[in-house]
């Protein structure tokens, strides 16, 4: 498995807008496992991303497809920064 | 739904210890809808863990279970510091 942890600080009061943009991309995306999109408790123009794919090569084959590209486009006016940007290897995605 | 993103520096050598250990503790936890260990690639001793409940009190109450203070007592030893530890707010747990 291959996978990323972000956390992005967006635009003051614009970080629903970006939250839908990205939950919207990422409907059924081919080896996508599991997609968490979070709102920072403790800061309000902070957002976390959480992304488990099957392997690094189904990421990047998403980043071609014209949906993701266009969400992109939409929601990068919207980042000030990454702040972090972590790549990872799950473990397990577990849930009950 | 509520949840948790921390990032653990465990002790030199004990990383895939640990994940054992949380994962075991994570299995078929009510109220629990997703939870992702992670290992930090950048940082051979750093452990990413990503959970998401349906709300706070089901992330109190499974700490009150008796396997899950068993997992805490034998895990604990092993970690240096919760380096990042942040509550959110989860949108959407997606996946495809």
């Amino acid at each position: 498995m291959f996978g990323l942890i972000g956390h992005i600080t967006v635009q003051p009061g614009r970080r629903a807008e970006l939250a839908a943009i990205l939950l919207e991309g990422s409907d059924a995306l081919p080896g996508c496992m599991s997609y968490v999109v979070a709102e920072d408790v403790a800061d309000a123009d902070g957002l976390w991303v959480t992304e488990v794919w099957t392997d690094q090569a189904a990421h990047r084959a998403s980043l071609e497809l014209p949906e993701v590209q266009a969400s992109i486009a939409r929601g990068r006016p919207l980042i000030v920064e990454f702040d972090q940007f972590h790549e990872t290897r799950p473990l397990q995605v577990g849930s009950a």
